[in-house]
């Protein structure tokens, strides 16, 4: 059976940049199975598999479609459970659960206050105007406004990532020696930003730097196939 | 063979309050071994077990002694294996070191900034002077300085817990429908400030407050052994 992975662009088909679609990819990676990425923009999401999704990614495997990244890995780990695990047993798959509401309620937000402009810039004019309507809503200012304190907040998007860092003193990964969902819940974040962003987020001699270069050269550098912004 | 936890009390030897003693207490009662307690003051310390350790808790299994609160965990975890396992396999080991780092980076150091001088006004004389000298060299101001905005600091404590309220939507407990380490590692930090200080942390409705009252009943509200302050 075939998997497609359905995905994020802006003009530019060849570099996806959602976060959580990243995550699936290493998942998939991670799991060993062959598939194909479309990557569409914003606005053709709504006509993917006949309206099947409001949001990527989008996971077709042969007749199974599943939407949203963590639901995609749950799928993933029960359909292929003799290949290596994205959770190392059940007390993983339920704290991979924390990480990603950490990464999502406390490095998701602080970076899109960060990139938020840079996204809009690389979309394609219908798109433009999707995104800016619809994160302006959200975000309750102009996307000029939101991100004219960016480079104040670089400090304390460093001290949000004192866990991870703390963390990293005494093991490679989140998931331990070596990586697992949770370490591409967290990467799926930092590759957003580095896709979209010039905006340099991490001192050379983070601990965090050196784990996102060690999630960046997994599976034959799959992160480092999208240049940086 | 016989299992002694060394804990920490203040003038009351019956009101044990160190968050990492806990952490262990619930982890022995997670697997079912009985033990006795001895809890001594700040000050005792370097005494216990002819100077084993500067910190505790400090566990005795027959002829093992095991300090650090996450060691003492693996160590139950390697020695008890036929036991309820306290971390959900390899996984949740690992992830159990990133709850770990959150809670000591962001929970307890906010914590410490709102209960410090309730401590010490719980401990006998001397061990008053030992505390206060050492937390002050610490935090780097007077304890009563420390405390003095501590009415302020709550609402930024509220936000600190977003990454678990978030969790708590789609599970019991950090561990999953049921609790593992990671959950008595939190509880540990929230049990310490309720057993040192009055202040009011968490609003009634706080899905926080839920799980935390979740966690006092466990193993026959051991948790509640010890009443509030």
């Amino acid at each position: 059976m075939s998997i497609t992975l359905y995905g994020l662009c802006g003009a530019n088909p060849d570099r996806p940049f959602s976060p959580h679609v990243w995550k699936v990819a290493l998942a998939l990676a991670h799991k060993g199975l062959d598939h194909t990425v479309r990557s569409v923009p914003f606005t053709a999401i709504p006509a993917i598999e006949g309206g099947a999704t409001k949001t990527v990614p989008l996971l077709r495997d042969g007749d199974r479609l599943v939407s949203d990244s963590f639901e995609i890995a749950l799928y993933l780990e029960r359909t292929y459970p003799d290949r290596p695990s994205l959770f190392g047993g059940p007390g993983g798959e339920a704290m991979a659960r924390f990480v990603e509401s950490w990464s999502q309620t406390q490095i998701h937000t602080a970076l899109v206050r960060m990139v938020v402009l840079d996204i809009h810039d690389l979309l394609a004019p219908e798109d433009q105007t999707y995104f800016r309507a619809s994160r302006e809503a959200r975000l309750g200012r102009a996307l000029e406004e939101v991100v004219a304190g960016r480079d104040g907040e670089r400090d304390a998007f460093t001290a949000r990532l004192e866990p991870l860092r703390s963390t990293l003193k005494g093991q490679a990964f989140i998931g331990g020696p070596s990586p697992l969902f949770s370490d591409y819940i967290v990467f799926g974040a930092l590759q957003w930003a580095r896709i979209t962003s010039p905006l340099k987020l991490l001192a050379g001699d983070d601990p965090v730097s050196a784990w996102f270069e060690r999630c960046l050269d997994l599976y034959q550098g799959l992160g480092r196939s999208v240049t940086a912004a």
